[in-house]
């Protein structure tokens, strides 16, 4: 099944080299296609390295791996194996990651634990190791390729290659930032799995990068969703080189350290949304902003519950104002709401306001707003100070097509 | 828009009369309809009310006050308006209700707590008062109805009645019980709203009927979905005219308490089994068993992140035996789970067991079960005792063309 590219596409941009980072990409022939499926990014002595992982209790080796290592911090390198995910796949699969790191870590001369390995595709099939160590020894001999060119190789159902960047200046130093990552749909046939790379040539110590990344993931990858599912693997991760030269950031008190957060944001903030865009079947881009509830995190149940709506993503999808359904969607987060104190916005225009609909309320300008690409969907609880942000897609025909139609 | 008849629907039961119950249907004219909307069922003096409740914080009038009055334990009348939920309506809303209890005590002498109410259709707009007072006096001096004529009356985008009846003895006395229901996806078109009724001259006491009635809730109407959203006025009620003659059932310790709860049960798990069978586009019936889990309620939870599930529903309206969809999902449920004690089954086959699949697995079978109308999900946890099943349908084109294509 040939898949269009997304509609909400948007083009690769222009990334900055990231000094301390060498990218190759090779064929493991994961699948019967011709293109590169194995990412190998080398990574200079002394990168710092911090991940956040799925939650899934059935987590794949690869991340079960990768959640235990990343603890001591430091990363030479990262393999991403695309066609194949090795999840449920028992003591094979978790054979055929350990076969990895030792032959990455053999030939860079490095610890196992130096070495982080994802793979995304189909699941219940051990990932071949012959084919692993074949697709690694040709990476090894591989010319350095771009940014561009391994978006392309870690994406799988992907219908456009997605990548992000920033610049920040620590106390005088200017440090660069350069991120890639694949996923359509949390999960598209076959689980394929939100996988997500940040690189910089930033000097950070590792706990203080985890800290900054986990900060950076509530406000951006929690805060997406397509429908609702999660996979078995999903990672994020940040690898910072130090090869800049700036003074390392150790804590909030470092010089510079609010700038690199910020920047790190940035980049997560991007990523997370251009996942949304080659969401499965998508055709418009939702952003739903919460406000009023009891807390921040409060506010980012509300706005999921309201994300995750099939109701609510159809009714987009029929450019149809259906505020009721933003209620039934409040309604069942279950977290605090007062029917009476609810107030709902499409396109900056109030349709209800504390608990009622708004009188003489205009549907013509909601209409036209609902007839665009980017939908914006507001929703005060009239409770708190509690706010986020969220962002999600329709449910379309497509969706079900992708899914249902298409046999693995 | 023409919504046809589902393909899983049944055929409408012969019920029997149940003493004390008299039901009447009118024209309200709710909306430019020409069928009865209103439900009028008076009960005799002295039954006994139990009831189940959406959790929803942005509950309805109607649900507030019904809340509040089955503590009471006492019924004398039920009115059921189809075509206006009443729903974040505020105090124009609530004053309809009011509206309605106040005519009815008048008109049967009884307390306004002993008057229910339910609303059902689109939200926003205040039930008329002058409709429903119209509808109600046009009931009073309706002829008595059957059980088919109410259930018809009280549905909204259902696409046919649904009913369910058992019988029990208790000590030598045989009672009866009829139920019925509407409801078509948790919320069709405008959150079209559970709402369940059930009827039997049983001699309960309100106490022990709503014990009985939350524990037959808690594995019948809480172990279905269409696609996990809840509107805001589900409602399920039962009432016990007590004309059968029966010793009065008072605790599990009564003779036929037993008997009694089983038939209720049985009743309940009938008609929310019909709620999913008129799931909006649904063309298949899906049971999920989920067995192994460390407790019932786990394995409930981890039955509904299955059933709840866009890419399990897909895979099952595209006949795929993805099995990896099923692993995905449990593993976000947030419930205990293992990895490598896992098992899946389709229609009683193995296609995993114990975190990795099945050692020459004929996929065959399955693909023929998978055919059907009635699909059989198993998954074993291997952690415990605990077990529940799920009912849920497939998720099709049909759910988007009813939900997108279709305008409020």
């Amino acid at each position: 099944m040939q898949i269009d590219r997304s509609p909400l596409a948007r083009p690769f941009p222009q990334l900055p080299d990231i000094a301390g980072v060498t990218l190759r990409v090779a064929r493991a022939r994961y699948k019967t296609w011709d293109r590169c499926d194995l990412t190998f990014a080398e990574l200079a002595e002394g990168t710092a390295a911090a991940g956040v992982f799925t939650k899934s209790a059935c987590a794949s080796s690869e991340v079960e791996l990768g959640r235990e290592a990343v603890k001591l911090g430091r990363a030479r390198a990262l393999v991403v194996n695309a066609g194949n995910s090795n999840a449920f796949t028992g003591w094979r699969g978790r054979a055929a990651v350990e076969a990895i790191r030792a032959q990455v870590s053999g030939a860079l001369g490095c610890s196992l634990d130096e070495v982080f390995v994802s793979s995304t595709g189909v699941i219940g099939v051990p990932l071949p190791i012959d084919r692993a160590e074949a697709g690694i020894t040709a990476a090894l001999e591989a010319a350095p390729c771009g940014w561009e060119d391994a978006a392309n190789a870690i994406g799988t159902t992907d219908t456009f290659a997605k990548g992000a960047g920033a610049s920040a200046m620590i106390g005088g130093t200017r440090i660069e930032m350069a991120g890639i990552i694949k996923g359509s749909g949390m999960i598209a046939p076959d689980m394929a799995t939100m996988l997500g790379y940040i690189f910089t040539d930033a000097n950070v110590a590792p706990a203080f990068l985890q800290e900054v990344l986990e900060s950076a993931n509530a406000a951006t990858f929690s805060c997406i969703t397509v429908d609702g599912d999660t996979s078995t693997s999903d990672t994020v991760m940040v690898f910072a080189t130090g090869k800049a030269g700036n003074a390392p950031i150790e804590s909030w008190d470092s010089p510079g350290a609010d700038a690199f957060a910020a920047a790190l944001a940035d980049v997560c903030r991007t990523l997370a949304q251009l996942v949304v865009r080659d969401g499965e079947g998508a055709r418009k881009f939702i952003t739903i902003r919460v406000s009023g509830a009891t807390s921040d995190v409060s506010a980012r149940m509300v706005g999921l519950s309201i994300a995750n709506s099939p109701l609510v993503k159809t009714a987009i999808a029929g450019e149809d104002a259906n505020w009721g359904r933003v209620v039934m969607a409040v309604g069942k987060a279950g977290e605090p709401a007062d029917r009476d104190k609810l107030s709902i916005a499409f396109g900056g225009i109030w349709t209800a306001r504390n608990g009622v609909p708004v009188e003489d309320y205009d549907e013509t300008p909601v209409a036209a707003h609902l007839k665009g690409e980017e939908i914006d969907i507001a929703v005060d609880l009239g409770l708190g100070d509690g706010r986020a942000s969220v962002w999600t897609c329709d449910l379309t025909h497509g969706y079900i097509a992708i899914n249902a139609d298409y046999r693995s």
